[in-house]
């Protein structure tokens, strides 16, 4: 059974002082709806992807707070997978569908970054690290530099080409109106950026973003009900788990979980990753988005930067990806689908992967803990 | 399509100030996994209630901090509903089950209370109220407090018509060895508890408690495989909503997200309220459970204390209840399950519930805003 997506909301990206996650949610969900042409009504079960709102706000049943929000009083469930928490949240809102439980589900990714230090939000987003890490005082970009230098030393890579996948992020978001940063930088500029934790520099770096993105989804016939005429639908979802930590692990230039979310999707979706014209990847530091171009299979290990130096480079986080579109980390997940549906509708404009047909979404939580991988398809 | 309980697990509530939540899950799924005749590695996915590790221990990510505890590598959520984090677990699982994205499911509560101030757990517990409830500096005493009086005053209850569910309770407990309190206490006892927001004293309140409770779910069909033959099924789920806040209510004598679950989950398992022979009701408060006895319909509206006065109460909340049994709130709805289904299984001794053949658990997170009942029967 297809999962069809009968509408998307996504409000830019970026430093939304003045709106909190009710409002953010309440616009995303308002333009998510009228893609539908359905009331907040009509919804059976509302899935809440956010990270920080415990922590930082100090509230809980967030799925009835952001459900209060939007005047919907049903079912409201809140999962949390850090980064993650948008793609999980997509991911069971499928599963109650395909339980026979809700008929239509609106998806919420939301998440308010901005309004605390930047020691406080560093702080409480290595919750979703490993205890050892937490204790020894690393950062998420710490972490992610240690990915790199093992991966640069494994296969040889040097900086400038890691430095790659920035300017891929930033060229694509420079087309997204809703993209938080929307200028080009050069190779040049990556590598003049103050470093943040050897070899990883500012732009290579996703940044503290404030958003809000939605999606209602639907059984098949639902979906024809509600006479969405594109007919986009998720046909593959698949997750993975790892351990928290990196010294836990066989290696660290890979991610397991990322290889086991992707192939149980591709099974479930039955296609081949070469059929997969547009995919969105969690690129929150620069070699995480190679890293995972790699595990998904759309090239051998340590061939990425070589895969997006030599074509057309469109078809990868045309949004601009974490580090140019932002990164609101409970939206992120729900922000990826967002994207890959307007692809697929052919609405992207100058950013458009022309005759796309198969589109993918790749969301990972902490240091690759949690992956959650769909695959969207255009039934014509 | 029935879900099959191949397992349960469970740790004696209370102060348990020597463990932590990794520990305490252990313990509770190495039970769940000994009677199902499983190993961790036998698990598709891992649901995880809690609610409070992000805010008193600083992680997320809970999902795969449990699983790593279990050492289970693969997929893990962790949903969070304040008081009702068990019971959403369970109904999450179930649709992962009837999803088909899973065979067997592990669902683990857990909740780590007793290790800050009685004014942090008290403030970070008020985290599921609403926000204009929080500015007030109420806590949930003093919010249920409001209920009762309202109660009291629409029905006539006396006072000590209210201890009487604490008295109950209590009688209960005494005969569970995994209850926290396990002492029988008298109607005049409550009465002289110190109170704690009038007029609810402190022998109406459940306790703060450590705890751990886990279930193995899994479709009827795996469940026999597994040579479960006791065969014990959910067979009806359902789950509400309602506003986080007393005040933006239309009543407070009753709590709609309960009759709202109830239908759905009756119509579900297609059985009448009449059919079912032991419950777990969630009686945080001594007033919330006799509320929750009238919303599921077991009697009408400021019925219930007659109800509990003038017959065998030993169908309502055997273990003792939250109030007895203690109360670790993200494991409360997964307890209330392993209960249930203890019961069916006649494997309670003193406390058993002769001839049980279907039994309802019914969790609330906050006032209300998020209800769960979950049908189970003995099929055999």
């Amino acid at each position: 059974m297809g999962i069809r997506i009968l509408g998307t909301g996504l409000i830019k990206f970026g430093e939304r002082w003045n709106e909190g996650v009710e409002g953010m949610a309440a616009q995303a969900v308002a333009e998510a709806l009228a893609e539908a042409h359905l009331k907040i009504a009509d919804i059976d079960l509302l899935l809440v992807g956010n990270m920080l709102l415990g922590r930082l706000e100090g509230r809980s049943q967030v799925g009835r707070l952001v459900g209060e929000a939007l005047g919907f009083g049903g079912e409201a469930v809140a999962v949390e997978a850090a980064c993650a928490s948008g793609g999980v949240a997509v991911r069971q809102a499928m599963m109650a569908i395909k339980a026979g439980e809700a008929g239509r589900v609106l998806v919420v990714g939301v998440e308010k970054m901005t309004d605390v230090d930047m020691a406080t939000i560093t702080r409480t987003l290595m919750a979703a690290g490993g205890e050892d890490e937490q204790m020894t005082g690393a950062t998420f970009a710490a972490l992610y530099a240690l990915m790199q230098q093992a991966y640069q030393e494994k296969y040889q890579v040097r900086e400038a080409d890691i430095d790659e996948m920035a300017v891929l992020a930033h060229k694509h978001g420079a087309e997204n109106i809703l993209a938080q940063f929307r200028r080009r930088v050069t190779v040049e500029e990556v590598k003049q950026s103050p470093l943040v934790a050897e070899p990883i520099r500012q732009l290579h770096c996703a940044p503290i973003s404030d958003g809000a993105a939605a999606i209602i989804l639907a059984s098949s016939d639902l979906g024809l009900e509600a006479r969405n005429r594109k007919g986009i639908q998720i046909i593959g979802s698949g997750q993975g788990g790892e351990t928290l930590s990196l010294a836990k692990r066989k290696t660290i230039t890979e991610i397991g979980a990322t290889q086991r979310a992707m192939k149980r999707a591709l099974i479930q979706a039955e296609v081949d990753v070469k059929e997969i014209d547009v995919i969105e990847v969690h690129d929150c530091f620069s070699v995480a988005g190679l890293i995972a171009l790699e595990d998904l299979g759309f090239c051998g290990k340590g061939e990425a930067v070589q895969m997006i130096k030599s074509e057309d480079d469109w078809w990868i986080n045309p949004s601009g990806g974490l580090k140019a579109c932002g990164h609101p980390v409970g939206a992120t997940g729900v922000k990826q689908v967002v994207e890959i549906t307007r692809q697929l509708q052919g609405r992207c404009g100058l950013r458009q992967v022309r005759g796309a047909k198969i589109g993918l979404t790749h969301n990972v939580g902490g240091t690759g803990a949690t992956v959650v991988v769909h695959i969207l398809v255009k039934r014509t």
